[in-house]
């Protein structure tokens, strides 16, 4: 088998067999195929796309290109949450510890860092003081037995293949393509061990995938890859055309995580993290009623036992939960803007990947792979697409500690605001269930 | 500046501006851009194509990425002929002297290895015992200037670019993109320093670009990007749907090279020449008759002045000339056998490219870098395409030190040979002139 023959073959449109598929990802793996050619194929899948029967192959070979978490058969569903990435999105934050606190569903969740516009599950955990993301499989699986949940990242056995894949991608402008994004996602999760998938699949100018029919493609090929490899999935595609809550940024997000959990915070991620939690608690019982789950769920935030649970988890992984019962004693950005509105009217439109881009700028994201995080810094979304507008009402609140940088995403976040006349309609934000 | 962007750009299909090309070609020459990157823009590239201010751009920056030939303003014209590459293709050999005979034009002749299916210039010259083809641009400036005519391989100083990228684009399967192809060719001819160049473009199942419509595109686009860098260009698209003349191999076609300069050897190596040959005086002159052209070229091969120089290139570059005029006592190959029809019948197809490959297998290529060539291994054709052939006629002669090879080749070349009862008209050799 030659690397050579199979780009041309990919180049050409015509189906690779999983020999050849395997042949060269294990090759790329083993550092037998440079990663030039690598590339070459990658583009050659952009441009040609992947059948069914050759993105179910590709599947199978990244997932074992390393170990497998199994968990024993037990009384407890295993089940996982992921999204395709938006701004401000913090549900896994507040989904975890809720699912868990059930006490019906076990969440062995391996989440990501910041990518592109995006922030990342494990950056915004490590605001935490004392966090700690890293576990071996040995250790993860014990939290996840003991507590019904740990949140780590990617280790380095398990999908080898798709961490070296993706690094090539990400530099190589070939992360854009479904049958690849579709292999990328459910490999880590299936390499979990789960039972049970719960997809957030985001549409809108802030997510990867911008266009609603192609979050439509993802999402049904999510759910038909999943299944076809034995899981259960729902995709719930959901509106990204302005940040998910008020907050964007590493502690900041925390902060409005511990105040959904505590009852109160901002209705659009209470609605999102609801939504994925019933689905995912319908995984484990189809029968239930979908009002009675509701109920529990209300309930376990009400009572304060979510909280609990994500302070249980956050304890075992190291950190200082104090944080967490008093979140106003984390040290404050030395610059704090306000940016208010100079007329009246309504807001039809919010650029979040360049929300997202700008909190980067403040601190709360990496330009390079080397860049510290900033966990104080980000972007605070006081207004909401539809909404009625005042004169010298708050629109966004600008937190850094890098005061020429303040000074500039203000002037920039200023100069995009439109405020019109006319009213528009609010956004639905669960746009379609799969 | 940033790579990525740049290959997402292209990627969408946009026009690259010549200062990104620039960043990327010389970035990758200098390697501050890696290989991966390269090859992923090489393969956008394949897939949406450059425009013809792309292309310019591009052909300008390969052409500077390293030092150019300057000849003095003299009264001799400077010509140098290219093919894109065809099975049995010695024209260069007979062509360089012939016209380096006519004393009216200079042919400072850059030439390349054995690649894919084909035979090189470079390979064949080395099979005369001596000939060395390795020369700095001062000593290839001096000979072309003396004696009028030098045959080299490229040198390092000469469109560095172009080397790395050829060498990446031939293993990740981007050869085949005529705005690539226009500017690999074209950039070594230019910075050679010629004013006037023959493009003998190939079509039909020996050629690299198969189809006509390809062809004569990639002829146009040469004639194009040529003129408009100031050459004057003449594209002739010849016939290569059967191998030129009637020996495959290195030592066997410079046999059939000095046939055709001795005044004997193929018609149609002989037509190609000589119209190849004619166009490179029409630049030098374009007022001269036609007739009065062919006359000098004849003349010149019949007086034996065209093979006089031939010795004489040979002779500056350290050649045993002794073979040239007695090739005879070259050393055979072991192993010669002879195909003979079994029946009577029509000759309707060759698959040329199948034959160039055949001719590798006995040792006249090379499969992998390191291989070496053994310069009397190959295959001669004695039938062409619409010969009447009785039976017991030869029709191929395999030459090898390999007898397992010679085994092998011969078995699968005879269960290829098909004859038919009708007749087929003969191919027309000189298809078209740009």
């Amino acid at each position: 088998m030659l690397a050579y023959s199979i780009i041309e073959k990919k180049q050409a449109g015509k189906e690779l067999s999983k020999d050849e598929i395997k042949f060269f990802v294990i090759g790329f793996l083993e550092k037998k195929i440079p990663a030039y050619q690598m590339s070459a194929l990658l583009m050659a899948i952009y441009f040609k796309g992947l059948t069914e029967k050759e993105t179910a192959s590709f599947l199978d070979i990244v997932i074992n290109s390393g170990k497998r978490i199994k968990f024993k058969k037990t009384d407890k569903y295993i089940v996982d949450k992921h999204s395709t990435g938006g701004v401000g999105d913090k549900i896994s934050i507040i989904l975890a510890p809720l699912l868990a606190a059930t006490g019906k569903v076990k969440i062995p969740m391996i989440s990501g860092r910041a990518l592109g516009h995006t922030g990342g599950t494990l950056d915004k955990l490590e605001s935490i003081p004392g966090f700690s993301t890293n576990m071996n499989i040995e250790q993860f699986k014990k939290q996840t037995n003991e507590i019904g949940c740990a949140l780590i990242g990617q280790t380095d056995d398990i999908c080898p293949a798709d961490r070296e894949l993706y690094a090539l991608r990400d530099v190589t402008a070939t992360v854009r393509s479904i049958p690849m994004i579709c292999t990328s996602i459910l490999s880590k999760k299936i390499a979990e061990g789960i039972e049970g998938l719960v997809m957030d699949v985001k549409t809108g100018n802030g997510a990867f995938i911008q266009e609603y029919n192609d979050s439509l493609k993802l999402a049904k090929k999510l759910k038909y890859f999943g299944e076809n490899y034995g899981l259960k999935v729902k995709a719930v595609i959901t509106d990204m055309s302005q940040p998910l809550g008020n907050k964007i940024g590493n502690w900041l997000e925390i902060e409005e995580s511990l105040d959904v959990l505590k009852g109160n915070g901002p209705v659009d991620v209470k609605e999102v993290t609801l939504e994925l939690a019933q689905e995912s608690l319908l995984m484990e019982n189809p029968t239930r009623n979908v009002n009675e789950i509701k109920k529990e769920l209300n309930d376990l935030i009400n009572s304060g036992a979510a909280f609990e649970k994500l302070k249980e988890i956050a304890k075992k992984q190291g950190a200082d939960i104090s944080f967490l019962d008093n979140p106003q004693k984390y040290k404050k950005a030395k610059y704090i803007q306000d940016i208010t509105a100079k007329n009246t009217g309504y807001l039809h439109k919010v650029n979040s990947m360049q929300l997202g881009l700008d909190a980067i700028d403040l601190g709360a994201g990496r330009r390079t792979r080397e860049d510290k995080i900033d966990p104080v810094s980000g972007i605070e979304i006081h207004k909401r697409i539809g909404d009625k507008i005042d004169r010298n009402d708050l629109i966004f609140r600008i937190h850094s500690n890098d005061k020429d940088a303040v000074k500039n995403i203000a002037r920039k976040i200023e100069s995009r605001l439109e405020l019109l006349e006319e009213t528009i309609a609010k956004k639905k934000l669960i746009v379609e269930k799969i």
